[in-house]
């Protein structure tokens, strides 16, 4: 599911930024793919609850992962909504020229973030899960940055131009905190050490 | 959590229509009690499964709490962000008056859309639960008036009114997917259908 997160976010970035219909088309195609391993996870958590009956560490591994699908799962419906800015302004660009750096910025945080998520599940890895939260700083900033330029009383770019910004902006800094979410949960996993679920910046608002 | 749902997305968007500081930051505030009664949750269901080791309906019982413990604090978090943007603006009020009634028409179908996924857990009740989605259809239909409204070339409130709508339109209409999930999930529990997750409308990008 990481994989699959990753290559959607990545694809639905090259899609927005070169304006690439048929790459916008099939990131939205290919989500279905995520979603059907949510269902499958959800189904085997299920079963392994009802026959295996796990208590203590296997219990709180089980639950864990159940919540690392959904986070997962809605990692790829965020792509998916990046390809679909792409694809409601094609043949146009849904990004204007001076946001260009700091999409593709997103994008490569993004892909970075859901990376270490990757090699914290597949290492149980707690340094790697603590240096995400310094790529979803970085998110978080990038996400002001786009802020800033839109209400900075200087944006002649249009309204519709805003308004994708301002969702795309959203949907890559979502991304980033469900990954954090992921990444967290290993390490409560690991050392039952507690942190509250990441929360958008409430600048963003 | 239903009715502190309810509650806070009622006093939000007072909060966000009326200018009202206080109502905001007291809706912010009281988003703690949400997360903390889903941190109750997820332990108790944790704590249910070690302890009675459910199967079968029981344990689908249990697994669909937990995932309905995260939709309503998700709504929680969502009621709180339209809050924020009421203080972020404070003393202006963020919604421009050519958007106040479409906005105060999401905010009644918030508060219609949570009493029922309130119903629909006390009494497992299933017509409720399909009435629902009728709710949320009217939902999508106010996005898209934002959307239509914001894109149609004729936005002349500045790109800090359209950005602060584009938000909190959408801050509303996940409120209700999120609404929509919670009831899905009892549906599911009581007839064994399944229904694909709520996603926002594809048009909303």
């Amino acid at each position: 599911m990481t994989r699959l997160a990753g290559s959607a976010i990545s694809r639905a970035t090259t899609a927005l930024l070169d304006t690439d219909l048929h790459l916008a088309e099939n990131v939205i195609a290919s989500d279905e793919q995520i979603d059907a391993l949510r269902r499958e996870l959800d189904e085997h958590t299920v079963d392994l609850l009802a026959r295996q009956q796990p208590v203590a560490t296997d219990l709180r591994m089980v639950v864990t992962a159940m919540k690392m699908g959904s986070d997962l799962e809605r990692m790829g419906d965020l792509a998916r909504h990046v390809a679909e800015v792409a694809r409601l302004r094609y043949p146009d660009c849904a990004i204007h020229p001076v946001m260009r750096t700091t999409i593709q910025q997103m994008g490569q945080v993004a892909e970075r973030i859901v990376a270490k998520a990757g090699s914290v599940i597949a290492g149980r890895d707690i340094e790697t899960a603590r240096a995400l939260e310094v790529d979803d700083d970085e998110m978080d900033r990038l996400h002001r940055d786009i802020f800033n330029m839109l209400v900075d009383g200087k944006w002649q770019y249009g309204t519709e131009a805003a308004v994708d910004a301002t969702l795309v902006g959203r949907y890559y800094e979502r991304y980033a905190d469900h990954a954090v979410s992921v990444a967290r949960g290993l390490v409560y996993l690991v050392t039952g050490e507690f942190r509250a679920p990441a929360r958008p910046d409430s600048e963003e608002a």
